[in-house]
């Protein structure tokens, strides 16, 4: 959800802001409503050789999660730079053919924006750069293996893909549309 | 997620609190990690006659979804109670034929149940009692009409039932095995 424009910022933490307002109800009396916000996301679908790239991501107090690479944007950056940053940085991956494949902001009481990209013809350039809280090691899967993926609840991917995957899943010709627009 | 023992409250808000806890780091350092607790929920699969009873729920502040019944369970209430005096609530409706289909908690940073009940042979016994901030219709929907919802990405249900759907609709054999549980 997107905040409405009279919400006050009533609590400032590490990764969650809380937000509220006085709202008019149903019968004209008023109630004290609440959302958070977070910093935007984005996740990559990076198509190296071929495959798609998956990701193995252990961090502190969780256990591990296969899912694609990506992560928390900086504040103000733009959405493909900071997904651009993420796959470098998780996996040494980088690519010049980028394009947006969905963007939700669904959860209900957040306010935030979670951005799919696609990263076609993706090449290992560099070396990853993990921060202190991850541990990361990158695997590549078929595209089939992929599609079919979302049907393990484990795989840990914006809702977005998830039904974007279901739908491919579902009908050969969304299949068909996916893997075209992935170059495949 | 579930909050690790050490989080401590650092905010009570209205819905969230908001806790933090010192982290140890793959590398032996220490961050603040945070994440937040709200209300657990329940939503309803009621069967009415052969068919399921969806609602449109309008709130203030939001636009209309379509959903099914359910909402926030009371402090220490237990999910089944909670679950049917929501339907009563929202609907009317009642039931004396319970069964507890899925229960999630997988949420990215909030540790927040959202249990999805089955009421079999549900039947108007009593009057809705909505609240100030709900303007809830009810209507009916066959089995095969619930189950190809799924693909409508407003439908505003659990993820845990959305998979739970998309098996069904994906798989003839699932289909049955869910319509078997639903007493149809």
């Amino acid at each position: 959800m997107k905040l409405p424009p009279q919400a006050k910022r009533v609590f400032k933490g590490v990764i969650f802001d809380v937000y509220q307002w006085d709202q008019e109800m149903f019968d004209g009396t008023t109630e004290v409503f609440e959302a958070l916000r977070r910093s935007n996301g984005a996740d990559v679908i990076a198509v190296v050789d071929g495959k798609i790239l998956i990701t193995h991501d252990e961090q502190p107090a969780r256990n591990a999660v296969v899912c694609l690479p990506g992560g928390r944007l900086n504040t103000d950056e733009d959405p493909q730079v900071g997904a651009a940053r993420e796959l470098a940085e998780e996996t040494g991956y980088t690519s010049d053919d980028w394009e947006l494949l969905s963007e939700e902001n669904t959860y209900s009481k957040i306010d935030w924006t979670l951005y799919t990209f696609i990263a076609r013809n993706a090449k290992l350039t560099q070396e990853p750069h993990l921060d202190a809280g991850e541990r990361i090691k990158a695997s590549l899967i078929s595209f089939d293996e992929f599609v079919e993926k979302v049907r393990d609840k484990e795989f840990r991917i914006p809702q977005g893909l998830r039904h974007i995957l279901w739908e491919a899943l579902f009908d050969a010709n969304k299949k068909a549309e996916l893997k075209k627009k992935l170059g495949l």
